[in-house]
């Protein structure tokens, strides 16, 4: 794919694609990009290590094109991300369109123009689409899909097939309009925070903590129409709308101007936000950023809807591509699952809590009973193995940023039960770290007591165990503790 | 305290004081008051449980009171939550005054109603300020604190104070102003979503995956005047506002009008609220929101910013004003430590991950150092027990919000190792859930390699183990992991 423009969108495109694996072909007319873009890189791939265990695809090649010609002379894709001039976005597309193949789709980032002018110099304009996409765009999941009069249907679904496989969850517009959604909102809300500074009614930070101790925390994952039929309460939205829509009439707001920006209201602001940064310089507030958001992607993970939602369909989407489970085993062979050590996993020692170690065991006893086909399938009929014992012991220390290979040894198998040996090393010089003998035991998951392993998994865990017979018992296996050993 | 009206807001108000250790006295003319704010209070337990490990404090009684005078009779601070309407307040506030104590101080939950107005008909003005909270009152940290034209400053602390000590962090405004600072944003934006809807442009549910998959994640810890900095780049506001202010003057938002409700467009706002809300009850929505704000809250704690630093802060004063540590213990007597099971510790069988459980006994092997002697000043000497190895066995499985109970036995002592057995209960019912036998080993961090522990706690684990010499040693210590068992 190609990329015009690197400023902080451009570069955001640039991480999230090279991250995601794809070959990147930038073109920048400033001398200084290549280093520019790779310094966003190296911020959104520690972000991205923070946000997912799953494992990530090698990263692309990003090449730097010395023109635009170069750029995207074999590209499927190409996002352009230049100032928000729209004759020169004009002019850009239309020199891209002839030197790219016929079957390529255009996206452009901006944030306000429209795409029907955009695409008004294009000999084939059916292909350009406005993806626009929001900071840190190798984070933020939303990417706003608009086609203008001329666009053909089909190129936005295919730019939303794109953005999708680089983890984001495009919004397909229905209507074309300057600054389509979140930007007006976006608007809409920053005026009025404009007006309240030129009012001299709250300062920047205390516009900020109004918005981040309160309604916007709820904005992380439910919008002004959710929130507000909870407001309703049980009579839902129509009270909620007879109840506070008159109030919308009132000379609440300040919206029905826009605040002038004098010299003096920009040195207002100015100052206020240098107050609010207090000395913090722009790469610290980025990573403060970051580092919040991939909390709060965690965060909502578990919720499964809207960005968790995003967060969990795309480390699925990671973990298929991989899937390494279904390669054979040849006779002796231990299994292998791979692992690396987060920063947020080291405690007060300066090394992996004890907890963090069984987590990885855990991962690994759950790729290999992913390899006896224990899949969503089997466990939404009833079946599963739960751990019933595990023994660890410890013999080095694991620190943030180590890489772990797990080597797992089925030592043993009957009906109900899988008899399961790991040993966790550190890579590459293959220092012993920690090992893990468990016994898991098959359960009846609706009735809650132990039962008979399907037909499937058993069959498979006895051959693997036929394979790991001749390997030796492990030294570490079969112990017990003791004081006076 | 007491409080006037048990409404979405005054519900909310009940829950937190009530969950904060306040009794409350709470008067509403709605003979079901006592059953929905029971409901609501029953709701905000759930969430705070999950909300933080730190010991909560007794909970306080609620009193429904016949009458707005027995309500507030011997009230030091009075919350009103009545409807928004101006004289409907004036005269309740009135009333309030003349039965609470002369020193009380009344604060005004309106989210659009003028101090200065609402004190007008008071004998005592100067003891009335807006404390105007957010939805769920019991979980978001924000109250905004406005006093009007007759206020006494001393009356704003005051307030400020008490709302500290239910753990939210107060707002205080330095100009009265109708709707105050985040209602006008969230009208802003509002108003820009109606004219969408209206103008057939989007959705309620497309506008409200625009808010919570893009912008409205950063806004959850970063308001918008923080945010346009960053995206200003090295040359920061300045250059943000001379980049993107022009942009204001485009026709772009609808803002210069108000949309009308007519019937037409309140239909289709409730049927595509109803669409997006698919079914879900108000108290399923409900629920959903808590839980991702606990989560949301929880990611940003380790954050200490925003949010994250007022539950840090909240969560501090609860241990320090718990702080049990030091309790002696009595011969045969184990130690116990409390937990509860967080949502996200849960995994696709439904129930806490095997490392929280080790994770669990983690904490509780913490908590017998700390009493021990180990705390930051001999880690800092260089000296730390290490985990060697650790037994677990399952034997039932913990559910997202189960308390949690590790008993702590200390089997062995010598020089250089501790020999010790957690078992790990659901409380109240005392359900044996899982059992850990540990061995730790006392090193020398800095050299890397085991070492002699020091007096201090070397005697202290002795003086505990000769304490616990008398217990039953437990029937799983000692046990090695056989197939053929």
């Amino acid at each position: 794919m190609a990329l015009l423009g690197a400023g902080v969108i451009g570069g955001g495109w640039a991480a999230r694609f090279l991250l995601s694996g794809w070959d990147v072909r930038l073109h920048d007319p400033d001398p200084d990009a290549g280093r520019k873009v790779a310094a966003v890189v190296e911020n959104a791939r520690r972000a991205w290590r923070s946000l997912t265990l799953a494992p990530l695809p090698a990263e692309g090649t990003l090449t730097i094109a010395g023109s635009l010609e170069e750029a995207v002379a074999g590209a499927c894709f190409v996002q352009e991300s230049a100032p928000e001039r729209e004759q020169l976005k004009q002019e850009l597309l239309a020199r891209a369109e002839v030197a790219a193949p016929p079957d390529a789709v255009f996206a452009s980032s901006t944030s306000g123009l429209r795409p029907s002018r955009l695409q008004a110099e294009m000999a084939r304009p059916e292909r350009l689409v406005v993806g626009h996409p929001f900071n840190p765009v190798y984070l933020l999941p939303l990417v706003e899909v608009c086609g203008g009069e001329r666009t053909a249907p089909e190129s936005c679904r295919r730019a939303a097939a794109v953005y999708r496989s680089v983890g984001m969850a495009p919004l397909l517009l229905r209507r074309e309009i300057d600054g389509f959604v979140a930007d007006r909102l976006m608007e809409a809300m920053w005026r009025e925070a404009l007006w309240m500074v030129a009012d001299d009614v709250a300062t920047a930070s205390e516009i900020d903590d109004a918005i981040r101790l309160g309604p916007g925390l709820r904005w992380s994952f439910m919008g002004v129409f959710l929130t507000y039929r909870i407001a309703g309460g049980e009579a839902g939205m129509r009270h909620f709308l007879a109840q506070f829509g008159p109030a919308l009439q009132w000379p609440w707001t300040r919206l029905t101007d826009v605040p002038e920006l004098t010299d003096e209201l920009i040195g207002r602001i100015v100052e206020q936000s240098d107050e609010q940064a207090s000395g913090r310089s722009p790469e610290e507030l980025e990573r403060e950023r970051d580092d919040r958001l991939v909390a709060v992607l965690q965060a909502l993970r578990g919720a499964q809807a809207g960005a968790g939602a995003a967060i969990r369909d795309w480390e699925r989407r990671l973990l298929a591509d991989a899937a390494p489970n279904g390669r054979p085993v040849a006779a002796g062979q231990l299994l292998e699952h791979r692992a690396a050590v987060l920063p947020e996993w080291v405690d007060y020692n300066g090394h992996a809590h004890e907890s963090r170690y069984l987590q990885v065991f855990g991962d690994a006893t759950d790729a290999l009973l992913a390899r006896l086909g224990i899949d969503e399938q089997y466990l939404a009929g009833g079946g599963s193995y739960y751990t019933v014992e595990s023994h660890l012991t410890h013999r080095r220390e694991a620190r943030a940023g180590d890489r772990l290979l797990v080597t797992t040894q089925l030592l043993g198998v009957d009906e109900r039960r899988l008899h399961v040996f790991h040993s966790l090393w550190r890579e590459p010089e293959r220092d012993l770290l920690a090992t893990a003998e468990q016994m898991l035991l098959h359960v009846d998951t609706q009735a809650g007591r132990a039962a008979r392993a399907g037909d499937g998994p058993l069959t498979a865990a006895r051959e693997l165990a036929d394979l790991h017979a001749g390997l030796e018992w492990p030294e570490a296996a079969g112990r017990a503790i003791h004081l006076d050993g």
